[in-house]
């Protein structure tokens, strides 16, 4: 793969100087261009040792605008970084649209790092490397391009550079701990290079190799690949979108006499006030105890709560956190987004409020939204809202990979309940808040939000994320029941602490890196 | 003090229901006219040992609208915390206008728990209470409502309440280590308190002592006294501003006459070509050096560049960042803020985005430009501008106490110079994004342009964060004065290093808290 990348191409200092001032003119103009149609751009920076890296980034400060662009090197991981899936230090420096992330590594350097020191093998590097190409997918289907360069040297070349860098005290070189001296083991880190780079190059987010030995060419290169990769991108304003494939689970959206699992709920279902009282104290004083529990053992907790208006998932909320201490969980109601939110993957927002190792999160509506209410409202297109379903499974994933215990209820009442209960909000004075024009508009579009809940259930409702329907007529029914399975799951999870990451069940490559490396 | 909370108020059952639903209503009612009126608030709740802070806050949570409020603990300090001023922590929670945030203890806890392990004295105590006492003024100036709530029960009753927790397993007490018991002390943590309480309670941010003994009158009690403040707050929608005061510093605005620092620089200074290259080479091998000794140091390097249209910064800070590695450097141009930040004080962007320890960080514009172009432009109104200059001396007073090295440098040019620099961005293809109609307005208001600056430099240029003026006429001298100016600063600074925390020399309480409280 890297012959292309050996054969000496050079370019004078002559030529250099001729050439540079119309590509950082060109360059500049598609910058701005960029800016005005909002497109966000990804550059990952990677390549073997020695090859200039840093270089090419302070060329690229030079010849860009600074406004809008920022650099990141994925060092020593923080503990705020640790205590959360892994990959929120990638979501925290995702470019707003319109703006530029240069990437020292990206979410590349882990996985190379560990199976380099054989901290795993090539099926766990692959699995890991097929999270990254969905990952890629989703940035450029939201907008994203992304532009990935690896620098080439040849074995000879970098041992020369090296050695050249050895005597020099401007180098991070020099400063990187023995382990991470890939050039050390040429050929190990040659056919791992190889490996990634040819899983992880696709259409959508290619690799570009670049020869590395004479710097005015490969400074000059990667000036104009960035250029003509912009100008493509700016060419076709939006991403690529294959057709939505029609599939068995796929319902039409025509019907509403579609028979669907909330159909299948007895809402009729009652608990009498003794009991119910009973059992309420009974299971707050467990949830007390595993919240602290759950916290000891450095598990968070995530709860989703999606429901029908006036299902009563404000009550279900309120007896659980009533139950645990106010310095243990957080109530996340999901509002309309800010503008920083909207400029960046609907995810993001998400991502940016995942909590610390420990702690109890509870999302009042949630991620979810994307194929509920933004689905059946038209506020996303369907290939939007299709492909939230498998966004949605990754993220989630990663929420249990990294310890989470992760619970989604969804809280049903028939349609005579919710009208009894939006006449009784008008009627309450410190209900009424509650309740808007919008919700009696919601009503009308019963039957389609109940097609969308029974796709949702259907796609996402996984082994390490399962959702459970909640019959929610009668409320001290409801809320026994989603306390009661909240327990239930915390019990076994925290009974099972020291068994292996659940999730899928895949090993990959890439985890609990606290090395240093470029 | 704390005899007016000993006098054992209670509330019976009967009436607590009486009054509840009512107090509730008003307070959904009072919390809906603050978000209409972008009001932020900030609940601070604080007190002795098992006086059920945890359990007033659930019922906030219980009573209010949770959409728009969040709480927040400050237990363990992460790295990325540590790394970073102090009040780095504060800041990141602070409610946006219009929402509410619920602090435990907040920013008292760390210099109490400081003073009561004794790693403090009451002076070093006293100077961290006047930090508070700015900040807190910062916060209400600013719009934001500051309610501090302080939970007391005498020395019998925390012994009986305590004993009680400790036969349940559902208590936060029975898990803090030793060291934090501050009950095992009652003397000594009420000295403490009434101390901190005394020389905090200000009118602008009252303390209210709250009798914690009935829980029922602790919590309808907490409920009336924030409808209280919130209706009283909503009531004077702008924060009570003292007239700004003349002063020997003032300069009359309306004169252009008026000699500045400015005018006392001598913009004719040169520099040869050859020598200047020879400069060049030297300090950008030196201050390659110095980032990364300053990154070994964990040091971080925070620069500041200001200066006048066409004054040259871009090239200045180029020649900077083309010698440092581009995994050490960030470089943050100021552009209008994003409406998250609009809706926080107007140096929540600049804390938001301190880079961790060891990194330097490059402002081309920065928070100066309250005192300069919102001045000028009257974006700011006066009494803004006038109180920003002391507000900056007391972020950048953190930022040096935490061990950044702080620069900042105003460029200067004629008149004269400026007018060639234009015609010429004008004239070059790859400058032309560099000039508006905006530059040539703004030259314009040269003469109020320099009064600003002159003012500035006066009241912030302190011994810790002094400012650097450079003649910028001729640009190899301006690059090598201000490269040479971080050389020596760095150097000086790094050599340094065991030396005792920078700052303006006063000791406070409340440093490097790690251990976990309330």
């Amino acid at each position: 793969m890297f012959e292309a990348a050996k054969v000496g191409r050079s370019v004078s200092k002559q030529d250099f100087k001729a050439q540079r001032d119309e590509l950082r003119t060109q360059l500049l103009e598609a910058q701005r261009e960029l800016t005005e149609s909002r497109i966000p751009v990804i550059v990952i920076v990677a390549g073997v040792e020695a090859a200039g890296k840093g270089e090419v980034v302070n060329r690229l400060n030079e010849w860009l605008d600074t406004r809008g662009m920022q650099t990141f090197a994925f060092w020593d991981q923080s503990d705020e970084e640790n205590e959360r899936p892994r990959y929120w230090r990638f979501w925290r420096t995702l470019p707003a649209r319109g703006e530029i992330a240069i990437l020292f590594g990206g979410w590349y350097l882990a996985p190379i790092e560990h199976r380099f020191a054989g901290h795993c093998d090539d099926a766990a590097l692959d699995a890991e490397l097929a999270r990254i190409v969905d990952f890629e997918r989703a940035l450029t289907q939201d907008g994203n391009l992304v532009v990935k360069f690896w620098f080439h040297l040849s074995e000879p070349d970098q041992k020369a550079r090296l050695k050249e860098l050895s005597r020099d005290d401007r180098s991070r070189w020099k400063m990187l701990p023995k382990k991470s001296k890939f050039s050390e083991q040429y050929q190990l880190f040659e056919y791992i290079a190889e490996r990634v780079i040819r899983q992880t190059d696709r259409g959508i987010a290619p690799w570009y190799l670049i020869e590395a030995e004479d710097k005015r060419y490969r400074d000059l290169t990667v000036g104009k690949t960035l250029l003509q990769a912009i100008r493509a991108r700016l060419k076709q304003p939006l991403p690529i979108e294959p057709p939505a494939t029609a599939d068995p689970l796929e319902l039409p959206e025509s019907t509403s006499a579609q028979i669907t699992l909330l159909d299948q709920l007895d809402l009729s279902q009652r608990l009498e006030r003794d009991e119910y009282k009973t059992l309420l104290k009974q299971y707050q004083r467990e949830v007390n105890d595993l919240a602290w529990r759950a916290y000891n053992q450095k598990r968070s907790i995530v709860l989703v709560f999606e429901g029908a208006d006036a299902g009563g998932k404000g009550g279900a909320i309120r007896r659980i956190t009533s139950a645990v201490d106010a310095r243990l969980y957080r109530t996340i109601p999901i509002a309309a987004p800010t503008d920083e939110e909207k400029a960046h993957h609907y995810l993001w927002r998400f991502w940016r409020h995942l909590p610390r190792a420990g702690h109890m999160i509870i999302y009042d509506r949630s991620w979810y939204g994307r194929v509920l209410v933004e689905r059946v409202e038209g506020f996303a297109s369907e290939t939007e809202w299709r492909r939230a379903y498998s966004e949605i499974n990754e993220f989630e994933e990663q929420l249990v990979e990294n310890g989470a215990v992760l619970l989604k209820f969804w809280l049903q009442v028939s349609e005579d309940e919710q009208l009894r209960r939006f006449q009784d909000r008008e009627q309450t004075p410190y209900k009424q808040y509650k309740i808007t024009d919008e919700d009696w508009r919601n009503r009308e579009k019963w039957p389609l939000y109940k097609l969308a809940v029974n796709e949702m259930v259907a796609r996402t409702s996984t082994e390490y994320a399962p959702w459970t329907l909640v019959e929610g007529d009668d409320k001290p029914f409801a809320r026994i029941k989603v306390l009661r399975t909240l327990c239930e799951r915390l019990r076994t999870a925290l009974d099972n602490s020291a068994a292996p990451v659940p999730g899928s069940g895949i090993t990959r490559c890439g985890y609990q890196t606290t090395q240093e490396a470029t």
